[in-house]
């Protein structure tokens, strides 16, 4: 009998800056036999998500780091090859914070299985998944959109921000986007309907943002941070709110990010800023994924995704976050199931 | 019968940087007799505030700039010398927003008379006014302290973090204040109960205030910025509130106020940030009152003013709140009363 091989990916390197292929190692490991209670999962897609960047500092923050020359962990959306629990049957398909790895071993009871039929399975590591959770939340918990107000969203086109959009259309509000590049905006406009969508890269930006806010902000969620948000912040309206989710701009940044203070903005405007992660709202996720997975039976909810195949091109996914490269949610799809008819 | 003539402040210039004597003008005038309804007000004492410096600007804010060329307001505690209006008899006390000036006519149904029986009457323009209800609102209601957390003040001082610190306190909270001399941090922790005070002057302030820290920061109430927040900033705990209720040290910068962009502490922390002026709680302003005088009968609350003697004095009393040079409330005192028994 042939051991079967697989490929993991450790950190090797604390990264400098951007990220490079350096920093990660392909390391081939035999495919073990699941223990009692255990469960062997083969990896159909991995989420590659602009969070792990923070993780491949050795600081302390939410979550721990990752550690050297071990695997990264991540969303992974994996079928059930070999069970050994009354839990899972081959086939089945589970959704969960996996090694970046062809194979995974993992204990039956921490597995979350997904119901293949509800929406397409990719749609459970975005929309469903951790990115539309943290649009979900962070939009309608913290910045509570009301009807007719203006709901302004950076990283538009990304993985969150393409939801945090639509779920302010949802809920009556213009939605106005930020993203990067004319085609990104296109799609905002055009596709998912945004009332206006901005590009940051051009020369125009500021002014065009003015433009672009006849009323003001109302609510600002910032996936992004640095001088994209410092331009939002001055346009803020009386008690507006701004969900901290993310600062992208920042998180490659070998010099500190220094910018103008926004707290005299805050006074003169009474706003409010939080930030978030999804881990604030671990008990209330299964209300998210119902509203969610309603809007998107609708049709009140699109969501695109951004596949690159092929286990290999995994940090090049990821290298593509802070690029841009990515509309909607970026995956990696690593095989076809075996026994799952999808 | 000869006229009796007063004087009033006038601003002048709009100052750039920090304000001097040329930005005022001491204008002479004619005491008025008060028409129908209306009453002579003799000014007692007068509050000098720091927000003022933001209305010598000619820029949009949560309120209208002062004009060129006319009296400056601001709070005022006055007796009534001539009334009528058969709301008002001489020798009521009111406290009200009313020019800088030694006297002043004014409608006597917008007027706010006071019981000077239940506090000291410069309690109403410091503990039991603005400044008092501004801590009031701030922490209780932004910030919401528990016991057993720490709250940190800025300006704590200051005629607004003198309060806060010892509302802290009231709640049950560990209160620790930032000031600018060894005078003001003995006060704060000898005379008023903080549990800690920190010197910002001192070159080892920022490992003094990581010392005096030793369970983070769950509340920082802000009322200077710069420097000193970016350090407190620093410390927030998971979930911790920051109340922005003022900036003073850039209120008379004129250079840009920069520093290290807070937002991705704020993803880490999952920390709050607001921003209010008391306009915010117009509505809710007796509430706070009747706390804060049941505190301050049963001895809860203490507060001290700093007082100038001589209305001519006003501006220097001004200047002086960028210079650190009060204790607790500054007030410029004007004039005795002609009728009042106090």
């Amino acid at each position: 009998m042939t051991v079967q091989k697989y490929k993991e990916i450790h950190l090797v390197n604390r990264p400098e800056g951007m990220p490079t292929n350096d920093d990660f190692r392909f390391v081939e490991k035999e495919i073990p036999t699941p223990g009692e209670n255990e469960v062997l999962l083969k990896t159909l897609y991995l989420s590659v998500d602009p969070y792990m960047r923070g993780r491949m500092r050795d600081i302390k923050s939410y979550i721990p780091p990752f550690q050297l020359n071990q695997a990264l962990t991540g969303g992974v959306l994996a079928e059930v090859v070999e069970s050994h629990s009354d839990l899972f049957e081959t086939g089945d398909i589970v959704s969960n914070n996996l090694n970046w790895s062809e194979y995974n071993v993992a204990n039956a009871e921490k597995l979350q299985k997904i119901d293949p039929t509800a929406a397409s399975i990719t749609a459970h590591l975005s929309v469903l998944g951790l990115t539309g959770l943290t649009a979900y939340f962070g939009l309608l918990d913290i910045a509570k959109p009301q009807a007719g107000e203006t709901v302004v969203v950076s990283g538009a086109a990304g993985a969150v921000g393409f939801i945090v959009g639509q779920l302010a259309k949802i809920k009556g509000a213009r939605a106005v986007g930020i993203a990067g590049s004319d085609e990104k905006i296109d799609y905002l406009i055009n596709e998912l309907g945004f009332d206006a969508a901005v590009n940051y890269k051009k020369d125009s930006f500021k002014e065009d943002l003015v433009a672009a806010l006849p009323d003001g902000v109302d609510i600002y969620f910032d996936n992004v941070g640095g001088d994209i948000s410092d331009a939002v912040m001055n346009e803020l309206n009386k008690h507006a709110r701004v969900t901290v989710c993310g600062a992208i701009s920042s998180y490659n940044s070998v010099d500190g990010d220094v910018g103008p203070r926004i707290q005299g903005q805050f006074i003169k405007t009474s706003a409010m800023m939080k930030g978030f992660t999804l881990g604030d709202y671990s008990q209330q996720l299964p209300t998210g994924v119902v509203a969610l997975t309603q809007w998107l039976q609708e049709g009140k909810l699109k969501y695109d995704e951004t596949i690159v195949e092929g286990f290999e091109n995994t940090p090049d996914a990821f290298f593509g976050l802070f690029k841009g490269t990515n509309l909607g949610k970026q995956l990696v799809k690593v095989a076809d199931p075996e026994f799952a008819k999808l």
